[in-house]
């Protein structure tokens, strides 16, 4: 499978998920990477400031930035002036699509590093989605990936050859970290909170703070986490 | 299937087809429609006033332009400095996809129209594209428009309740003009060159001009469209 200049596009949010995901698609032998952010009117903003770190210390041959305007359409806490839900247990995290999930947010963001990939003759898309630990985001499942590697493959000139990578998808939030951890991944420069405070400190109490605590404690990994 | 207020969203950019899908959703029992277009960097931007001009007079609920940067990609005649061909004859046009194909184009156009629609519940989406007389371009072929209402339906909270109309897909040009010409579609607001001069005057020879002038010859139809 190694070859010496597999390139491959990698949606990277700098979130703990991409993060890994970037790490695996180069020991994975993609040793050419684009990678792709999107500000999209998320109140984490802060997020882009840690991809652009994590494509930095990577040496990503190319970092884009796509600024995308969801805030018109609303709909999510990520992107409204709806409240971000805090110390919520599993059983109501799990139940039902979540504020926080943004209306076709990854088909968008798909569609771009589509569009990105077949400008570039690049064939391999990876992205950091997880359908284990938190399964409220239907476009996070295996089958909508599926569905949208067939979109690819007809909608353009790939003809077949496009392929979207989901190597965390069936991973929990620990294994992630674990896998990250092998991989050298230094997590204290992603950033997963969607509530920070304006340095950037995590809140500690959204969804994807409590996800991602617990995985580093299960991990049995220090979390790096600069909490507020 | 006619009902006191049935919703839709219609791709309108403001060329012919997107015109009569507009007039044959009207025709269809939809008597509020959210009208959709995109200012992608083309080098055709008057049809973004063509589509401001037929929203008014069909008195759609709201009107969006979406500005997106297909530019930053490059990779067709459309948005990058290519020169779009001209006087090209039905054997040129049919031979694999033209340079005027817009990468990703309709993927990344429909993934808008998805969000918008999930958040204001709406399950119908029109959109005009049309595989027979231009089968060059992969995003306007029937099976890539159903593998994307597949997408939409596994990836929103949709579950299967969205539609794709794709009332265009099977009619030749002439047919198009036929149909929103029974509907009393004002095709001299139509705009569908790919390289109008300034005031907007259609060259008259890019593939564009010269499906829709031998449409309106076919038809039978008094051609409206300024030339240069």
């Amino acid at each position: 499978m190694q070859s010496e200049n597999r390139r491959a596009i990698v949606l990277l949010s700098g979130g703990l998920d991409s993060a890994t995901c970037l790490a695996i698609a180069r020991d994975e032998g993609f040793s050419t990477i684009f990678s792709l952010a999107f500000d999209y009117g998320q109140r984490h903003r802060f997020e882009l400031k840690a991809a652009a770190e994590l494509a930095a210390i990577n040496s990503v041959k190319e970092h884009r930035v796509i600024t995308i305007d969801l805030r018109q359409f609303g709909g999510s806490a990520l992107t409204g002036d709806e409240a971000v839900p805090k110390d919520r247990d599993e059983g109501e995290m799990s139940a039902g699509v979540p504020i926080t999930y943004v209306p076709a947010r990854n088909t968008i963001f798909l569609s771009y590093s589509l569009a990105w990939a077949e400008v570039l003759g690049v064939v391999d898309v990876f992205i950091g989605v997880n359908a284990v630990d938190y399964s409220g985001y239907p476009d996070c499942r295996p089958e909508f990936v599926e569905a949208f590697e067939r979109v690819a493959n007809l909608g353009t000139k790939f003809a077949g050859r496009f392929r979207v990578h989901t190597p965390l998808i069936r991973l929990s939030k620990a294994e992630i970290i674990q896998r990250g951890t092998e991989l050298g991944v230094n997590y204290a420069l992603t950033h997963s909170c969607y509530d920070p405070d304006a340095s950037g400190a995590a809140c500690g109490h959204c969804d994807s703070c409590v996800l991602r605590r617990r995985g580093f404690e299960t991990a049995g990994v220090p979390d790096p986490t600069r909490y507020v």
